[in-house]
């Protein structure tokens, strides 16, 4: 296809949302008329779903639930009264809430003023409050952010560490949906932990999100904790960003989130629009499916030249594989469905992978993202008539152009600049996107069954581990090998678990105390262990 | 395979690299003997070919070079005196320089000690010392590590922000390996601004690490820098990392550079081991080979159990994706090369989108990267018997399990502990793996002919905005279409960019003045611009 005929498929297909201020560009995207004849009804029908849901249709059938993030940014679309209520209620608290933290009405025991908040979540509960607070915060901001989202013991100390003194002026905001996420537990227990090694106690600094009842709601109350918000069974973790999840330590950092509530419902009313060509979350979703021939062939690439926009893969990385990677479709037909998500920001990524993109295995589509506003003020000119904005825009058109000559499709998204508004609405439009898609391919895009299987065989790992301790301590002093060890604890089939945890164990003696013996001239299985 | 019979299979392919204190496990890749019987004179001809390479040999045809990337740990290697000194002159300068600057013996001009090091690189230049600087760097380092990435303005903006009043003890090193990456350039002229903000004169903070003779290397004679470093021909940007691109942040920081290329030696010794099955790079080749049918059928998913660890998989993006992403094979044949890479860090992970890779497309085979030891001292237990530790540990073994129960491949590596020297040797691990696979596919793998046509496009942008400026400014106050301008400044078939290139102008007009007036009522492609 020639320059021109490009251009009048460019003008043909450009989407110009402006009420949101934000364009969608499906033009190197090769997909024909009769594809998006033929895929008409079923974006219909998704339409239609979507519809039914917002309504507060049990959309999650699986786990029998409403799926109502939409709620979050239009209070007045919520099924009943009482979840109207519900969600008023909580952002009004959290602003409420953040003011009297930023003012010194509620203030830390041993210090004026809360600086710092240090979150505590994983998955959903850190993925989304990570993206924005990247993508808004500022040096100047009322509050810096800090995060725990894992389990790592020593990522955890340098995250302790890098707050240092500070930790007598931080706010702990631990998130988890169930109340039961261990990685979250852990975490709490060893901020806890870090708060008492400085002498000050942790309840008083502490913050729980979770749903009404849970284990962790209980012990904020048994505890006494500083403030607790709710989560609620209709709000997925990865579609929480907008909940107290994303809005709490958004709001204490000090950040607008009522632009970004309103971006998003702004971003709402655009994707609800019935017409596929001019609604833009039909357009992605229909573009995913041509990419992948609704399989998941190609890999999603997400490159925003921005380095604000630079969590924003990781973020939709969840999003949209935890949403669309399912086994079954929803008449039980097992499909494998998903897309792969990677990426980071342009340019930088031209200088790491977009040798193979042009030129390697073709199994991916682009989606860049443009923003047009360079910075605050007037840009110097690194050669003459060039800034270094102009160059991130040449090397940005420059790539689209390269890669759609090597025959690889990309989507363009255009935003103005990163804003509150922007940035809610990005999340909205991926959200609803994600939900079309799933209809299009009949999948469940709210629940997440694949996550149990993990975390079960995690229990038996730490059961196992529990067993291989107490024998080893039982028998004090005895050298036992690993074939010893799953005999005795009557786990002959587990035996290759054994050995992994006793290197473990053994890696870490202070913890448990056992003892790892190599045998002179054996192999590693031949090594003993003993307590 | 029941349990018994994959604990057989374990003890069978279990690699232990004694001298380096890591293990490779490919038991979880369903590879046949058959396979590697296969494969066997493939992976011997990889060997020797690797000993060529290392003897000074041609190895990159098409640039005509050299690949030296292993003499930088043992310059006993290299090919001739004249390199081994060039190489053991350069460390002992950089050791030199550090620690002159940590003594103070060299000082900023307004301040006591050197306190911040601002790395401007991107791709190579960039990714390696940032996997470092947090794979190894505590609060405790002698500087504080910054980087500028990208030719972003705002992105910049926010780097010299957050050094704030530490701009005064700051030592800025621009790394090109060319001497002409715009993107380092422009970060160059920016930062130089910046210090003259703040009063300070760039030039006696500033260092280069770039080839002799080079445009910023000519640079940084004239406007005497504080310093200059060299690079060479011979080493690639994607296996820099310990030449002076890597070592000079490193060594700056306060981390143990000798520790990296003791551990890089080490690792080379062991994967220059001529049997295969004991050779962790010849298995780690094999093994993505078996994965994606040595067509990269499969994506690479990088899941290191371990915080520090967790720019790995970027820094993994270039050097496998670069490396191996080919268009063409050695002898020209069109063959479209290349695996994807992508991955975070687990368990964190786990709770973002092992919901696809256990249910979804079976697209994918994972490399975890395990690592024993937990942190310095004792943990607290978490539950009764348990630490957050334990629980890591038990959410790597259980995600292996479950995901190897879905039919999805993996590969675990695994050390005792983060340290310069096992950093060291990830490296070299993943540099000999990704040298043996091109051998397998019988690729080049170390040029990028691939990178160069975003470069040209984005050039030809460039010109065109200097055309579109030159023009509006020439007819001052007249309004034009894009059209007109694509007319006048005879580039119509340019249209298409030119309009893109005018939304970036006019959103940002104090630049060059240019602005924009939309059509009441008519569409986005009739608006008009004038300067």
């Amino acid at each position: 296809m020639g320059d021109l005929a490009l251009w009048e498929r460019f003008q043909k297909y450009l989407l110009v949302c402006d009420t949101v201020g934000v364009t969608v560009d499906i033009s190197r995207m090769k997909f024909s008329d009769a594809f998006l004849k033929e895929k008409d009804a079923d974006i219909r029908k998704a339409f239609v779903k979507m519809d039914e849901l917002v309504k507060g249709s049990i959309a999650n059938p699986d786990e029998k639930r409403m799926v109502g993030h939409y709620w979050l940014r239009d209070s007045s679309k919520a099924p009943s009264a009482d979840i109207k209520k519900e969600i008023d209620s909580c952002l009004a608290n959290m602003k409420k809430f953040a003011k009297n933290v930023h003012s010194g009405k509620i203030k830390p025991q041993k210090a004026k003023l809360f600086k710092n908040v240090l979150v505590i979540g994983i998955g959903g509960s850190a993925l989304g409050p990570q993206f924005v607070a990247k993508a808004l915060g500022t040096v100047n901001d009322k509050m810096k952010p800090y995060f725990f989202d894992n389990t790592d013991p020593e990522g955890m100390d340098n995250v302790i560490a890098a707050i240092g003194a500070g930790l007598k002026e931080t706010v702990v905001i631990c998130i988890s949906k169930s109340g039961g996420t261990k990685e979250t537990r852990n975490g709490m227990l060893e901020a806890k932990k870090a708060f008492e090694a400085a002498g000050l106690k942790f309840e008083p600094h502490a913050v729980a999100v979770t749903q009404d009842g849970s284990d962790l709601d209980k012990y904020a109350i048994t505890n006494n904790f500083l403030a607790r918000f709710p989560m609620w069974d209709w709000v997925g973790g990865r579609t929480s960003e907008l909940s107290a999840v994303g809005l709490l330590p958004a709001v204490l950092q000090g950040l607008n989130i009522q632009g970004m509530l309103d971006g998003a419902k702004a971003m709402d009313a655009v994707t609800s629009v019935k017409e596929p060509l001019k609604n833009p979350a039909a357009l992605l979703a229909l573009m995913w499916y041509h990419a992948g021939d609704g399989r998941g062939k190609k890999d999603m690439v997400i490159l925003p030249y921005k380095d604000r926009l630079e969590l924003f893969s990781k973020y939709l990385q969840q999003l949209v594989m935890e949403s669309l990677g399912k086994e079954k479709d929803l008449d039980g037909k097992v499909v494998n469905q998903g897309i792969a998500v990677y990426g980071n920001k342009g340019s930088t990524d031209q200088h790491a992978y977009v040798q193979q993109l042009r030129d390697g295995v073709n199994n991916f589509f682009i989606t860049f993202i443009e923003v047009l506003k360079d910075r605050d003020g007037k840009s110097l000119l690194v050669e003459p008539g060039a800034t270094s904005g102009d160059f991130l825009n040449g090397f940005h058109q420059g790539t689209r152009k390269a890669l759609y000559e090597s025959n690889r499709e990309n989507i363009t998204i255009t935003i103005d600049q990163v804003t509150p508004q922007s940035v809610g609405q990005l999340i909205a439009l991926y959200e609803r996107a994600v939900g079309f898609y799933g209809t299009l391919v009949n999948t469940n895009a709210y629940h997440q069954p694949g996550v149990e299987a993990g975390k079960k065989a995690a229990t038996g790992v730490l059961d196992l581990q529990h067993k291989i301790v107490a024998h080893l301590k039982k028998h004090k002093s005895e050298k036992h090998t690993v074939a010893d060890v799953a005999n005795h604890i009557g786990a002959k089939n587990e035996i290759e678990t054994i050995y992994k945890i006793l290197q473990h164990l053994t890696a870490n003696p202070k913890d448990h105390g056992i003892k790892k013996t190599a045998k002179a001239g054996g192999s590693v299985f031949e090594a003993t262990y003993s307590a």
